[in-house]
């Protein structure tokens, strides 16, 4: 018998024949699985771990709170976060403490951005913590897209679209290949910014990689600024191709 | 029945339990296998699928020609490579010619770096190709070394440290998080990049991620410049944390 557990799983990008194999095993056998999800939406790790749970199963949906009123330099969007946090912290640890151990799913890979690590620091110390990599959102993408994304000496800068315009035009002039991630309303600033860096022409638009609805498309094909959350832009290196 | 294909398949950073469900799947059903590897070594692809394959796999071990005196601008060099990448898309090609699927092994992820690119390159328009993303090595070494990558906003800058100093320096310059790889002889430079950079002591060692004799140190601890192949340098984010 080994310490009750909490496991923070990747579950993979969307297909769920993406999850690893250990992943597969320890969703399979979960007792209690816990997914962070909007409240009122079926969260994307639950999506993706659907018809894999077995019978009884017991689910610890973390809702988010609502935060979009608040501006991210408020300090009152920090500590609504950590009070969230902090409550599903209580919530995992209940069940550990009642030797029960915890999957957390997690989408993508657990240590690429996302929300588990925020658990898995506040959990570190007091209670066991496992972490299985997974196959991340930029995999499934870049795999969409049909080309390799770094090739050689190639510089890869994975760069988040929330950044403002003055740090995204720095990111984007260091590197030879680019991922740029969470999207969503960033899209028309991202644009400028690749224009501006001379990259426009090689960006790639990639929609819900390796899940239903999959589109690939040459940014500068894409009519209108809409980006869902699963989207990302791909600038592929152009390294050593012997 | 579908047309004869060739599977480029990342079979993850070592462990076999971080294979995905799909690449397990096509590894046990292959009639042929091919994979890299230094002429009179087994092969770290073939290595993770050890005990996986089906009884009477046909084997296509794809072995590098010694490129070790050539110099890497050396035009003889990159001629050297493509007559090696052209002999194996012939012998993948044979397969599919006559009708049976070739599933090529590829450490880690087969878009990221690595080899099998330059098949996929030659292979396209000609013999259909199917691409199954895989467990990074990277994502296998941040989980190994116990802490996130990147938080909030952070940019992430994936590093060869086969580029000069100059451009190592350059690199190190944007970016929050830092993943520097393929180590080998380059650690002494790297070590004094990432001084001259200010990035020392953030900056962790870690040999064979998810593989038997996994190692993680503080760069700034390790007494020697010995690294092996598989080896990387990882600087994490220090991004939002509420
Ligand atoms: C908070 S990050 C989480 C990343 C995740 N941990 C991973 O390893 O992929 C969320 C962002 O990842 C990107 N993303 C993740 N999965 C994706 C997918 N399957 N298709 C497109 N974008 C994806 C999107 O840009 C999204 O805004
Ligand atoms: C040519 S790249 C191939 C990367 C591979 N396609 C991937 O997705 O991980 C080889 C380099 O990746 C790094 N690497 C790959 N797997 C690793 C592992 N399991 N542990 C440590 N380093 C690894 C090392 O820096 C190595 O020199």
């Amino acid at each position: 018998m080994t310490r009750p557990t909490v496991y923070g799983v990747g579950v993979g990008p969307g297909d769920p024949d993406l999850m690893s194999v250990r992943a597969a095993r320890l969703v399979g056998a979960a007792k209690v699985v816990a997914y962070f999800r909007k409240a009122g939406r079926a969260g994307h790790a639950r999506t993706i771990v659907e018809g894999l749970l077995a019978d009884g199963v017991v689910e610890e949906p973390l809702d988010y709170p609502v935060t979009t009123e608040i501006p991210l330099d408020d300090p009152a969007y920090a500590s609504t976060l950590r009070s969230f946090y902090e409550d599903c912290v209580a919530r995992l640890s209940a069940h550990v403490a009642q030797g029960r151990d915890v999957v957390v799913l997690c989408e993508g890979d657990p240590f690429l951005y996302g929300s588990f690590m925020h658990l898995y620091h506040r959990l570190l110390g007091d209670v066991p913590v496992v972490v299985v990599p997974g196959i991340s959102g930029m995999a499934a993408c870049w795999t969409a897209s049909g080309t390799p994304i770094t090739y050689g000496d190639d510089v890869l800068c994975v760069v988040p679209a929330t950044l403002n315009a003055t740090r995204l035009a720095e990111a984007l002039k260091t590197g030879d290949a680019f991922v740029i991630m969470k999207l969503g309303r960033n899209l028309p600033k991202v644009r400028r910014s690749l224009e501006a860096a001379g990259l426009l022409d090689r960006a790639v638009y990639v929609e819900r990689g390796a899940m239903a609805g999959e589109t690939v498309m040459r940014l500068a094909d894409k009519p209108d600024d809409a980006a869902p959350y699963f989207s990302m832009i791909l600038v592929h290196g152009q390294g050593r191709r012997p």
